[in-house]
């Protein structure tokens, strides 16, 4: 099988590879995510933009070293009511943050682009997961954020820790939460790039 | 916190509990659950009474030690239009068994029945989450099969794992496809017997 370069430094994004069986390599992107911020109100354009934009930093890199392999790059971005949601940077701003999507039904938004070394084409798609919390106390996320489950994370929160107790109710894609379409994922290497995750 | 005993000896309930970060013990029944099967043909009535007989199972086995605990037991199925699917016996029945939900939606089933060693109360309900698989070949399938992941879980599959690549949508809880809701156990257990599993 093709090597696969995951282009992305996300724990839950190495654990979902992992999961499936199928060996991959981990390479991060150094974009400049502000400057996509504020071009964008759309999170759906946005998701991609920063997914595509990972993608081209990380094939730069492959191809410096002269590798032909198959490179996936994702972005996850937590949209309530047209607001989007990123990552906390501390512990305060995790608190209001959960506090924001406290009780409430969200969309998890995945974007991903998907390339090969030597070819110019790149699939670049999306996938949303409506999520729904249950309503929590303040003294309950106060608990919660202790777990520091919230560092790395868009909106906050990590579904099969536990998170896994106050989310109610998904509709969608679950690994979508976690940071990859993984069905979305298979069927488009399957269909664009000829690689099928069930081979051998 | 009082001490939690899972009655179960299922290794995902066990990665759902270990996720969450509580301590807890694991202690597996043994019912005939050929009988329960043979009297009921409603699936949520069949979950019930099985999470039912396995937590009284393990009450007097935790009784007889003269411990003071919090049990809880669950049974999950699967319902396809009616047709209630267990767990596989061999990689043949495997096979048969995710051909029969290829392609298709499917209700799973957890009944959860929880209980104190020293109090008669016992809390029984069920959560349902809908899966819809994508379409495998024949030969995917049996790729699949090669995994094992279809050994000891019912429908014959495993989300977080290499299935997450064929499952597109769920709508419901995602870790009670996994085999527990969470969100219900952490309901239950704060408002019937006043444990908040967000405390430290």
């Amino acid at each position: 099988m093709k090597k696969i370069i995951l282009a992305s430094k996300s724990i839950d994004r190495s654990e979902l590879f992992n999961r499936i069986g199928v060996p991959f390599e981990m390479l991060a992107s150094n974009i400049d995510e502000e400057k996509f911020k504020k071009k964008n109100s759309d999170p759906i354009i946005l998701v991609k933009e920063l997914a595509k934009a990972k993608l081209d930093f990380v094939k730069e890199l492959v191809k410096k070293r002269g590798e032909d392999a198959l490179i996936i790059a994702a972005d996850t971005l937590v949209d309530l009511n047209g607001v989007i949601i990123g990552k906390a940077k501390n512990s305060e701003e995790a608190f209001k943050l959960l506090k924001t999507l406290n009780g409430k039904v969200h969309r998890l938004i995945t974007g991903i682009a998907i390339t090969e070394t030597n070819d110019p084409k790149i699939i670049n798609d999306y996938d949303i997961t409506l999520v729904e919390f249950l309503t929590l106390s303040d003294a309950e996320i106060h608990n919660y954020i202790k777990t520091n489950e919230w560092e790395g994370r868009a909106g906050a929160y990590s579904i099969n820790d536990k998170a896994s107790l106050f989310i109610s109710k998904i509709n969608g894609s679950s690994s979508n939460v976690i940071g990859l379409p993984m069905h979305k994922i298979y069927e488009i290497l399957k269909t664009d790039f000829k690689l099928n995750l069930f081979q051998k």
